[in-house]
């Protein structure tokens, strides 16, 4: 009998090489040119997933549960779970292990194979009960010769014993568990009964925490393997029933069963009936073989999925690699829909090759093109781009708001927040210098308050933050001391220029001129975020500067002071170096603070008086801590300790939590570190200016007309550097639905140039570190469904809430002083460093500067370094480098007022560099220029390229299957 | 044709299955359980691999080489190549790609299988030079029918061409290249003669860096693949030559020749073309087919070795793993020595199941128990362990100091010196305070000079850092207030008992006492070094608290001072309360310094006395900069950033650079930082005391013998703390080659004691935490050799000469005190709070605390989590934290001093475990206490432990093949 079994399992695999081989020559038979006709595995498979596609099969969880023997009691047992990767019972730990890739060897898919062709297969079985379904298993079995009929109730005995499952153990129970020394005992008594599994699923199971990682619509299939004295060879059946049924307490979830394979046989061979085991169940849980598995009209079909998965199969090496390495699940996998389509396009020939094997992706294909999309497109109608931007904005007006309810905007509020508010007291504190406060910290708030609100209620893009910026300070000292010297009144100046400004950007607006940032491609748009992240740091380090009273001496602390000298005794130091004590007024000078001092026209003398002590270093503690310490909780999501919702808390509210400690240091120490003042009175800076600036009055009428050429160049530098920063807001990896509206923002942007004007605020105009960091704190992640699977990047929580909470929290900070007032500056510096640190982080131009440092074998695989040489790497980074560097000296001199001009200037280099550098490399590099991309179309490889296109965004986005063509 | 060759290869599948059926049989066939043959394809490679195992084979290095067509022109290009693991050339980046584990698809490898049977096999070729060589397989294919005569001429002319290898092209080319847009012109004029490969080795063949990855026995095997157009079938050709020859240009370094694969095909099959090229590269690297394809008699050896590396593949399903992604090669892979014995254990059936598949490890096997070698034998005799030692150290005399000469050292001697200076003027001070200066910092540097010298010259284990300790302060903090309140001479008294704990630790030495330190498991040791880690960290940080200025008001800067007041005028102030200034005796008091003042007994008023402005701060800084520029800096090594010597360097020299910046940022910002101070005098402490100490004269008589008493606590003090500390230097982990010496050490301490009594300097034993650093210092890993395998921690570099080096310097620092007075102590106690941290790292209890924090399925995978329940080893955890707890806050009162007995505390609740915890657990956890592990050994399961302890060391360490045992 033995023999005879031996025999038919030979048979089977003659039978599988058979179909395997012609499916092998299907796409790489050797020496064949002609249209080769599919393998039979893979024509029948066409043939039974072809049938209807529209009906998606339930997802499937697997259990494997062993036999496992106590004395003359036996039980099944747990031993293993899919999801979507293995998870598997730790025996001795009592635990689960972590989902990991099931790796499997090929014998025991081969053994599998023979398993289902020699065994019971029951399709579409009728069954309520699993005693049931046990009975009508064991009669097909008797039927086919395949047990004797003495076996019947024997087998059934033990298909029906109890099913332990692995649950998690609660804490409490350690400590009843001391004494016993041996694990796991049978503490329960085993019952004795024909059928031990109850019709109802068990509290265990309705409570099990595991249900919520299983999609809703799935169905169990349970995989029971046993070793039994009374057979002398296996038992195998393998059944599919015709509805999902819950069978008790077979399973650990409440999951109904679809499917059952047995495998029952002699002692001593348990270790490959586990591994069998784990290959029925690795392969019921593969999407494709799934889906053969629910529409299989036989055994032959079933036969046909194991031939294309292991057709599918990579295989490593025996010497390379460790079998007893756990291989953590993928990033990403292959979709089904891809593999399906695979499987259809196989005609095609090429296909499998690339497909298949690590080295197989040798393509120089080109990467997907930069696309803008058709917000950019240009409409040679009046308004035309202006248009299009409303209709594609209205129909989500209500998300925009419905979407912003979740916890993460709290914490995106405050971040965003607490960085405008810094921004605009820092400002607001130089534009006040600049321009004897014409504009001061009062009207920074309150212009930031009006024009944040107004934009994210109104503009297209609702994400982008308005904020004071460089260009724009520096154009208001210039403009303020050419109108000192000239005595021409500077806020009807100021307002004229607002005007013609605000006139241009509706011209600009009207005339669709916004796609022409079309040609900023990632060159550029790196370059200028670069840029100002640069600045925004060396900006923060700047302010970090204190004295530190370098070389005291503890020793002489006797001889350091800080003394009040009265004003007519200063004289007389200064002439006879003698530093005598006479009071001369009646004023006790030393008892004056140094203000008063000062004040009433003392001098201050002594070698203290520069220095406070401790300020410095405190400040350092304080800027450094809160940077590192924001960096260090936000990295905390990705760290192993505490619960996923926990982490992600800290995470979303590091920056708070890093204020929140640094705050409590600083007001324990008590050193009267510089503080957060915001103005606590509605009024403005300069007494003797009003909320309104009157147009007319004050200059000759030829200002009014002259001023449009100075409003050129604010218009340049409003245009360029507010679509840059929408341009990088609006990157094709921050996966934005809603669509981007550049002509919409520009019009809002011009508007509102000509309110703040007459209201005499200052202007605003999109600030990219700090809108890159409201983006960053409002990215979404899936919820990790299948264990191991990785949580994949959604997009961003595209509303128009957390912006307009952001302002008008700026405006009413007037009356939080009470609160803000304990925040030190260095702590708020920090988090600037923290926002310009950051909005460089996924910065490719930075990735290629890194590259400069390490040794070719250590970078890391962009797929850049791939498909360009390092040295032509290399030269494009240190081409940006110097434009960089030029901006940056550019930018430290006065020329900082034609910067956005400069920013042109990128865009002319990067048009140069279309001389040195290949289309090709530059696709990899950068992206291809509009025309250039279109020439290439006309080209001959456009249908190709297309194709290729298209199959890069179905792997990335796997959002429509591709139409099947066969048939 | 066409159609005749599709047949044959089905033919051969076909014989494959037979073959592979049978073979898959062999371990795991279903339903059988009598003796299996082993599979024709297993008993091939027994006898052939069985027939001279003493002679190893040579390491293969493979080179792919694919046929490109520049128009007209032809030529092979290197594609890829093989050490160990897979490196691609990236066509578009010229470069290499990272080694990876080669990923082969299923497809492939049956592919290649039928190349192998049907294309020619030429086996041990004469051949001097490659056209010889292609003359001879064309001539066999010609014979054999598979080509025509007609095609002889252009398969020569095609296997002829010229090859271009992968080299790494210069930098200076970038510009050379600018202005060409399309990649890889073919530069040089292409040769149309019939042979382009010259018979020497060209000079960038013999420059090629990449030799030094390749041994030095290696020979080469060169795979050709190419699609040509005058080929309607494939063309396939195995050669392995009968002398290993260099073939000219062939191979990309100067390595001879011994295997030949050339696939030429038609065109339009590349893909699947290059696929079976790799598998063939990847089969010749592997040990185990190697070694065939070295000793095959013929062509079914070869099948039959193919069929074997089937039988051992990994699976990957498709469905869970994507085929782009390269497998970074794993840290370690099962040796072929390993794997040869499974082929030969075959007929034990159960092991292959234990190897394939990753959940195959589920045996419930005992972790190799702790094995502490013959050092602790009980040898019974007199001296017999001194004498054991001694005959073990003496034959390692000279390369204990030969081995020293090495750079690690430098960094090694000069990090162990500034921890050890450090540490003697810690406690130099501490014991001047204690003692009323009878030992100070002076004798501190003296002894430790002395007895670290000695003990590194001629001790049993040099690794070992003799230091003072905790406990011994704490004892002569005691003895000393004993002795003034008792009027006793607290010298003599203290030679006293140093004689007699001299003698006690002979005693103990002669009796071979030490052998008790076997029931010190890891339970004991992991809670000493933890706490004696925890001490370090806790006095390193309780060094840095010097005063704030808390609560400075800039503003008040006028009122801040610090007067100096004459004793007289102290009185009428406080009488008064009046701040009056009337200068009464002649000094001017107001002029006088901090340390004038007091001297002159002024008294100093003002609210800044205390304070030295940002002093707390900056030790802060320095401090904690100190520490974790040197944790980054020991980071770097993993670091992608510079070649790999740079970074060694970096990280070896890491404390050496932070201290040196710190010093540096220290001197620069000029502030009066606590520097180190060393005597520069030549004399003891206390001038009342000479140098030497005499033994009577001063105490009455009975104090000579009661003073074996204290002498006995000293001694237990001593024997603990000196043995236990050696117990964690010889851990297992850190792969100790010249064995320990614990008699011999006890030995040398024991006579120290003695001297250092004689001389009035402190006593010394093993220092755990700085010889800790002094192991982790001198690690050595081995130089990686084939791309992509990890280097191997071999172990440490055993010699006296770092240990001399280092307390020589001691003893000399009184001159290099010029240099020694830069350093600010708040550097060195980072350097300390580095130790102590560093010395925590690899602690399993510590790798347990952090579970608290996890949730389960964060967990890394440690073994002892997959066998032992997560509560009990929680709860195992909490009773050592319960222990330390305790010993902690014995330790900080009167108590320390019984501190060495408290660990026998940790023994006895160790021993108690037994009765709460499973011999199991604990065999996970901790180490089976020796009698217990004998008890084990004496049950049944004896043999079977024995076979798989074996086992396990044999995937260790790899050393000794196991004896094969058939035939």
């Amino acid at each position: 009998e033995q023999h005879t079994h031996k025999h038919t399992c030979t048979h089977t695999l003659h039978t599988f090489t058979h179909t395997h081989f012609l499916s092998s020559n299907r796409s790489t038979d050797m020496g064949s040119e002609s249209e080769i006709p599919l393998s039979p595995a893979a024509e029948r498979l066409r043939y039974i997933l072809g049938e209807d596609d529209d009906l998606p099969t339930p997802t499937l969880f697997t259990e494997m549960d062993t036999l496992q023997h106590d004395g003359d009691d036996m039980e099944w047992k747990e031993s293993a779970r899919w999801v979507k990767f293995e998870e598997k019972v730790e025996e001795g730990g009592e635990r689960w292990s972590k989902p990991h890739v099931s790796t499997l060897t090929l014998h025991s898919l081969f053994e599998l194979r023979t398993c289902i062709q020699t065994g019971s297969v029951l399709l579409d079985l009728e069954g309520y009960s699993l005693p049931e379904i046990v009975d009508d298993i064991v009669d097909r079995q008797v039927a086919d010769g395949l047990i004797g009929p003495e076996l019947r109730e024997k087998v059934s005995f033990v298909l029906l014993r109890k099913h332990r499952h692995q649950h998690k153990k609660p804490m409490h129970r350690s400590l009843a568990d001391m004494g016993k020394s041996n694990n796991c005992p049978a503490n329960h008594a085993q019952s004795r009964s024909m059928n031990d599994i109850s019709d109802t699923p068990s509290t265990d199971q309705l409570k099990n925490k595991f249900m919520k990682k299983i999609p809703r619509d799935a169905e169990a299939s349970n995989v029971l393997i046993g070793e039994v004295d009374f057979l002398d060879k296996p038992f195998v059946a393998f059944v599919r029933l015709a509805q999902a049924t819950t069978l008790g307490g077979l399973t650990e979830v409440p999951v109904p069963t679809r499917f059952l394979f047995v495998l029952l046989g002699p002692h001593g061979k348990g270790k490959s009936y586990n591994e069998i085991g784990r290959a029925i169940a690795t392969l019921m849980v593969d999407d494709l073989f799934s889906d053969v598995a629910y529409k299989a009209r036989d055994r032959d079909d079933l036969i046909a999925g194991i031939d294309e998965f292991l057709d599918e199969v990579i295989v490593l090496p025996p010497g390379e690699w460790d079998p007893k390495i756990r291989i953590e699940p993928p990033k990403k996998v292959p979709s089904a829909d891809m593999r399906k389509s695979v499987l259809n396009l196989n005609e095609l020939g090429q296909v499998n090759g690339a497909v298949g094997g690590a080295g197989g992706g040798e393509d120089e294909e080109m990467p997907a093109p930069h696309e803008l999309g058709e917000e950019l497109q240009f409409t040679g109608r009046f308004c035309g781009g202006l248009w299009l931007d409303i209709k594609r904005k209205v129909p989500w007006i209500l998300s925009d708001f419905s979407q912003g309810f979740h916890i993460q905007s709290i914490s995106a509020v405050l971040f965003i927040y607490l960085g405008c508010i810094t921004n605009a007291i820092t400002f607001g504190g130089l534009l006040g210098d600049a321009t004897d406060n014409y504009q001061g910290v009062m009207e920074s708030f309150l212009g930031t308050a009006l024009a944040g609100t107004v934009f994210c209620l109104l503009g297209g893009q609702p994400l982008i933050i308005l904020s004071s910026t460089g260009p724009i300070l520096i154009f208001e000292k210039l403009l303020y001391e050419f109108c000192k010297s000239n005595t021409i009144d500077y806020m009807e100046l100021r307002l004229w220029i607002g005007l013609h400004s605000c006139l241009q950007c509706l011209i600009l607006v009207a005339t669709d001129a916004s796609y022409i940032i079309k040609y900023i491609t990632r060159f550029t748009e790196e370059g200028f975020s670069s840029l100002i992240s640069f600045i925004f740091i060396s900006d923060a380090i700047k302010k970090m500067y204190y004295p530190i009273n370098r070389g005291f001496k503890p020793d002489y602390v006797t001889s350091y002071k800080c003394e009040c000298i009265a004003p007519d005794q200063v004289r007389i130091l200064h002439k006879s170096g003698l530093y005598g004590r006479y009071n001369i007024t009646g004023l006790d000078w030393s008892q004056l603070s140094k203000k008063e001092c000062v004040k009433y026209g003392g001098a201050l003398l002594g070698n203290t008086c520069k220095y406070v002590p401790d300020l410095a270093l405190m400040s350092f503690i304080l800027f450094f801590g809160t940077y590192s310490m924001t960096v260090s909780l936000k990295k905390f999501k990705t760290s192993r300790y505490f619960p996923t919702m926990l982490r992600k808390l800290i995470s979303d509210f590091s920056i708070f939590m890093s204020i929140m400690t640094f705050v409590g240091l600083d007001m324990l120490v008590g050193l009267d570190t510089p503080k957060l003042i915001v103005p606590t009175e509605f009024k403005p800076t300069r007494p003797d200016r009003g909320w309104l600036v009157m147009p007319f009055g004050k200059n000759p009428w030829w200002v009014y007309v002259a001023s449009a050429v100075p409003a050129l160049l604010v218009t340049i530098l409003i245009f360029m550097d507010q679509q840059i920063s929408a341009v990088i807001v609006n990157r094709k990896e921050n996966k934005l639905k809603k669509g981007c509206g550049y002509h919409l923002d520009l019009f809002w942007v011009g508007i509102l140039m000509a309110v703040c004007s007459f209201l005499g605020l200052p202007w605003y105009v999109a600030a990219t570190v700090i809108s890159i960091a409201h983006i960053d704190s409002l990215k979404m992640e899936s919820e990790s469904s299948a264990p191991g699977e990785q949580p994949q990047f959604l997009g961003v929580r595209e509303q128009r809430l957390t912006g307009i909470l952001v302002f008008v929290l700026n405006g009413v900070s007037i009356f939080l002083a009470p609160v803000l007032q304990y925040i030190p500056m260095p702590v708020l510096y920090g988090v600037f460093l923290y926002m310009g640190v950051a909005s460089l982080a996924g910065i490719q131009f930075w990735e290629r500067i890194k590259l400069y440092l390490m040794p070719a074998k250590h970078q890391p695989d962009f797929s850049f370094l791939r498909h360009v040489p390092l040295r032509r790497v290399h030269l494009f980074t240190l081409v940006q480098i110097i434009c960089l560097a030029v901006l940056w000296i550019l930018k430290s001199t006065v020329a900082a007022i034609i910067f956005p001009v400069m920013i042109l200037g990128l865009m002319v280099v990067r048009k140069m560099m279309d001389l040195i550098f290949s289309q090709h490399d530059l696709a990899w590099l950068d992206d291809i220029l509009p025309e250039k991309d279109k020439k290439k179309e006309k080209g001959g490889k456009k249908k190709k390229d297309n194709k290729k296109t298209k199959a890069a965004a179905e792997t990335e986005s796997d959002e429509e299957p591709p139409v099947s063509d066969w048939e």
